[in-house]
């Protein structure tokens, strides 16, 4: 299936959130998979030319997540956080810290519902310790990184591999 | 020492956030270890005529907890999270549910700074997923909730057990 999915992010001015809004041709038990098994969450998170290896993956509420990326110069960089809450398919709650910018900490909810035609939503919620932090990680280019993720994921859910 | 410490607490208008500020009479190692010694921080964490029961703690960075309140009258309430980042004796990070209000996560941040005299001060900045959720758990007594704890904390502190 060859259909562009859009990605819609909301981010108000005064308040530390960002709203994100993607649909997949996929019904929720898929995309939650992809989410939470860590060989296929390595396959498309993050921006296309970085390439994801995953330190540890304990996917269950009460675990916690380590993963690198690097890029096509070499350049590496590390993400960690905990789960606050995995309830398949629908519920992910979780901690994420880039540590490149140490010490800044925001708490994603993540929430996945079907819809009619074996389609799903995905809902992002993130929280971030202030709205700097916020505009800091949006302006790092958390959305062209976001959104060439989902992509990935798009072509692995066509493919039948998730 | 019978000093009464005064506790400070920050909630502007139209953020998400709670911060507080409340200053011990002991060094920042004591605070830390009564924050995360479980058998400690069953001792005083919480409103006054609460008891509190540990379910797990396993305090560690990427580690989970769940402990109980019972009251006077039986009524009980459970709370969890999860550890994103334990460094002691300066920063706990950590995710917080009422499972009264199931659903709603926050976050907190706290720090620990040494002062002279043998003192430290503990900084607390909460993340709330709305301005909503922050405003009903301050209305539901959050501050006077914390401010009993601190209470007994210095009374562990002063007595040594701590």
């Amino acid at each position: 299936m060859s259909t562009t999915q859009t990605t819609r992010v909301t981010a108000e001015p005064a308040l530390p959130f960002v709203d994100v809004v993607r649909e997949f041709n996929a019904p929720a038990e898929r995309v939650y998979h992809a989410h939470t098994d860590p060989a296929l969450y390595a396959q498309w998170v993050g921006p296309a030319k970085y390439t994801t290896a995953i330190e540890h993956f304990d996917a269950r509420s009460g675990g916690a997540y380590r993963f690198s990326q690097t890029g096509p110069d070499g350049e590496r960089f590390a993400f960690h956080g905990s789960f606050h809450e995995l309830t398949a398919p629908s519920r992910m709650v979780q901690t994420f810290e880039f540590e490149g910018a140490p010490g800044h900490v925001s708490l994603d909810i993540s929430e996945i519902e079907n819809l009619d035609g074996g389609r799903c939503r995905l809902t992002v919620h993130s929280t971030f310790q202030s709205v700097e932090d916020r505009d800091a990680m949006l302006a790092a280019g958390m959305t062209d990184g976001m959104n060439e993720g989902y992509d990935r994921l798009d072509g692995i859910l066509a493919s039948g591999a998730a």
